[in-house]
């Protein structure tokens, strides 16, 4: 029987949910609701519009034929009417209305539905700080908020601008104000790291020493204060820095939009978030949600969890469209995924950091792998950077993450491991994973398979490691005399630091090490160096077999270091 | 107990399981034992070290931090044994030892071993065709042969070269020939496409246009009966023509070589292949076996099956060699993967082909879908073609093949769905893959995604689709007044086919195909035409929903018919 379903949103999944359900009762009713008439977009799009590499708004509301996804388009193509311009106030679960306000006249009405869905999406979390209101400080929460960016930028109002937070939204942004507009661009964050929570600090100071090189300027552990101006921002003062600023970008976080769902009185979260079924329903059986408002497993630590992502929110519309039908579409839940692209690299994540873990109660390590992203033969190729987050205990892979050249090389590998971080993999099952393969594309034995092996290489205990930066601690410390600094490459490699630091480094490459032991001190820690941490690794073994136990092998090796842009 | 270790072959699993059990067991000895000197190369680089891409065949047999592989290398760094140019002529497992033949002086000698080893890899297949011993024919087995092949096209002898078989191996050697020494160069197949039994024909053809179109000839279903010449091959003797040859290179698959371990009574496939358990140890448990010798089973099918890959193999000798160290590590087996990079597109495939499938006894059909590998509103972005191998019954997913431009993102598609094949996955899964997103590296709905749901629309008997390939035969009979051409496309698009077939082309762009729905008639098979199929397939519905039913969804629209190099 022919039904009227409802949509409160009409960006990612709320035009999602229309389409499918559509395709499969065309003789059905749809009707969608959104405040302003910007609707299906591609929000994360909006770093490439701001910074010119997509011209124009209406490339982001296009389809891939370059349709216009406006009202119109939804009522001829897809049969489904769109309300715009006006804001849900209420749903009256037991009369099943959804109470409308028109933003411009202020009249209200009520609005029938059979089945209802809610993708009300999330809001920027913003800081109450002094100054907030100035004109030029803005937020990434919708086009029109892209919009105005983009006009600041291209009308030369801006020389420098300030973006406070340093995940993926705030160095998208700082990207683009810097490549093509050549702003003088800083960004502020109050952790220690770039990309917090997402990637450890090793692999966040590499990303950084990069975006630094295309002229971005940071400031960790700064809190900002307020913000200065007179009408127009002017300055950011932050605790220790006041930094000159025509434009302020708020980018530390985003919050479900959940209030509509709480005052109806469905299941919410106490920290925010609507609560939803594998079928992504919610606690009222004619109501659905999904997108940024709702909570989903996290198919790791098996808790509800906040993963905002428009790609999340597509897939999910299609599950709701299916169960508006009648369908059973199940939506497990997701492990959380992250790639972005920083000039000239790309940085990315699936599952569980080491600090997300931690953070969850897991007794956990990481280790880090360099390698290139294809055979080492192969002219053309580039060192990868691989992290692997492992449960002590079991030997239960939570979590991925990497640093790679600009391609989707990386992308194939953080591909790979995400959708099996739901089965519970163990190092050996990383070790063995089975990837295409030939010279253009990998090496035989993959910079994964590799990091597999020393995951397990490190649980058994036989692959003893320092950090690259704790390495650097060592290394600014070797004054006091408690290190060794043992190089194993060949003496091409080790000159320059054996010249350099004739007290401190010593070479002794691999594979000479069997015959010269005794040049190997007996009384001190050894730090163990190579390019990438393979031939140290070697090197250990064979000072094990002799006795010589108190040796560390510097993961992802020299290369590891120079990334970190450390001098030695 | 330290203890001997003998392997037989020195190529990818012979060093790897050397290395690894010597990090594991640095007090036993490991003596490895190979034909020629030429150890421990990276045999998959074959066809970059003869296109001139990789100058020197020392590359191939180097570390990534360009040490040679050779007798001396493998002494002092891994503390391993090499004797070179002895055969293993008989393995004697009562006495536990074996027989070697020095290939120079031909005397014989004992080894005796604790624990034994065979890695003595694949032979090509060659056919048993006349004119196979002239000079000028190769096979590409080693790299001697590859240095023969690499002398004579660098020093000018070869104008044409016809290369027989177009598998994996064949396509690359004729993209090196050709690439670099510009030589003209045929490729002979006896099956009707190239890639046989890897990829579809419509994926096959794709692919063959492209590199005809650099420069490449092919010759499909054609059967070669002799070579002739004098001395130096001269011509190729096919049932239909006779080819200009100043080369040959065989490259029609290779197969296991086991006659070793037959001989000494351990299992071998009555196929061929030596049969190994999870662990990688024979009949005997005495006796290991890994690599392009032994089978593994098929972790689709479940049957003990071929897979000759350097990549497995040395994956493979990581387990053996942990395993002979008294560990319990599993190699489950293999799902099947393959990837080519063909010029400037890719080519690769994992799990079962469509063709495969059948071959298993699976009631199998497959689905195509064709969409840009990154957000269609960012800049740079390519089309990327999918093609899912499902099992009808159950829904479940098979295997993927694809082609893509010249960067990792097939890699990283096809690396998606290996790691998962084991499982059984569905459709649904597939279509639910979470995957790492941003802009630049994907869609919001990845192409994955579109495929798993595509699937499912098939399955479900909601998108009834005419292949591109069967589309252009409709085309072709068009005069019979059978079937209806409907362009789903804006009139922009439509608008040079019209005025070019007035007959037999008639466009009504899908968001007007409500309104116009008596233009389309009712009593004849209609294909419905767009750019990628996602508009023709929403106008199905549309039709659908009067009662038009006999109703084609071009899979893969125009974008497939135009890749497959059909003038329409």
């Amino acid at each position: 029987m022919p039904q009227h379903v409802v949509i409160i949103g009409a960006v990612a999944l709320g035009p999602k949910v229309g389409c499918r359900f559509k395709r499969l009762e065309p003789e059905s009713k749809v009707t969608m609701i959104d405040q302003t008439d910007l609707i299906s977009y591609g929000g994360c799009g909006i770093p490439y519009f701001v910074s010119g590499d997509i011209s124009s708004p209406d490339e982001l509301q296009s389809t891939s034929f370059h349709m216009l996804r406006d009202k119109q388009f939804f009522k001829e193509a897809k049969d489904i009417d769109v309300i715009t311009k006006k804001r849900a106030l209420q749903i009256q679960r037991d009369k099943k209305v959804v109470v409308l306000q028109d933003l411009g006249a202020g009249d209200r009405e009520e609005l029938a539905y059979d089945q209802l869905v809610i993708a009300t999406g999330s809001t920027p979390t913003v800081p109450q700080i002094q100054g907030r209101d100035l004109q030029g400080v803005y937020v990434v929460a919708s086009l029109d908020d892209a919009i105005k960016i983009r006009n600041d930028v291209a009308t030369g109002k801006v020389g420098n601008a300030v973006i406070i937070g340093a995940g993926a939204i705030g160095l998208e942004m700082a990207e683009a104000m810097t490549d093509l507009w050549g702003i003088e661009t800083t960004v502020v964050e109050i952790t220690n790291q770039i990309l917090p929570g997402l990637v450890s600090k090793n692999l966040a100071t590499m990303a950084q020493r990069h975006m630094e090189e295309n002229g971005i300027n940071f400031l960790l552990s700064q809190e900002v204060l307020r913000l200065e101006g007179e009408g127009r921002v002017e300055r950011v003062i932050t605790k220790y820095e006041t930094l000159k600023a025509d434009m302020v970008i708020l980018a530390t976080g985003v919050k479900p939009n959940d209030q509509l769902a709480r005052e109806a009185g469905l299941a919410v979260d106490r920290q925010g978030g609507i609560l939803v079924d594998e079928h992504l329903r919610t606690s009222d059986p004619s109501i659905y949600a999904g997108g940024d408002c709702v909570l989903i497993k996290n198919l790791i630590t098996g808790k509800p969890s906040y993963f905002p992502s428009g790609s999340l929110a597509n897939r999910q519309g299609r599950v709701i469209g299916t169960n508006l039908a009648g369908g059973q579409a199940r939506f497990e839940g997701a492990v959380g995924t992250f790639i972005i692209k920083l000039f000239d690299i790309s940085v990315g994540s699936v599952g569980l950091s080491l600090a997300k873990a931690k953070q969850e109660g897991f007794d956990a390590l990481n280790t880090l792998v360099v390698q290139f992203d294809r055979a080492h033969f192969y002219p053309e190729k580039d060192l990868m950077y691989l992290e692997l987050t492992i449960e002590k205990r079991s030997g239960r892979v939570l979590g991925m993450q990497g640093l790679g050249s600009k391609g989707d090389g990386l992308l194939a590998r953080l591909s790979a491991v995400a959708p099996i971080l739901k089965y519970s993999p163990s190092v050996a099952d990383i070790g063995n994973l089975e990837l295409p393969y030939s010279p253009p594309f990998s090496a035989a034995m993959d910079i994964l398979n590799a990091l597999g092996n020393t995951a397990e290489n490190l649980l058994e205990g036989r692959n003893r490691v320092v950090d690259p930066d704790e390495f650097v601690r060592w290394w600014n410390q070797r004054g006091n005399g408690e290190t060794f600094f043992l190089d194993c490459r060949g003496w091409g490699n080790a000159q320059p630091f054996v010249e350099k630091y004739p007290d401190h480094w010593i070479s002794i490459p691999q594979d000479e090490l069997r015959q010269r032991i005794t040049e190997v001190p007996r009384d001190k820690k050894i730090a163990l160096i190579c390019n990438t941490g393979v031939r140290s690794y070697e090197a250990q073994i064979t000072l094990d077999q002799i006795g010589i136990k108190d040796t560390y092998n510097l993961q992802g090796g020299m290369a590891a270091v120079k990334k970190l842009g450390e001098e030695i």
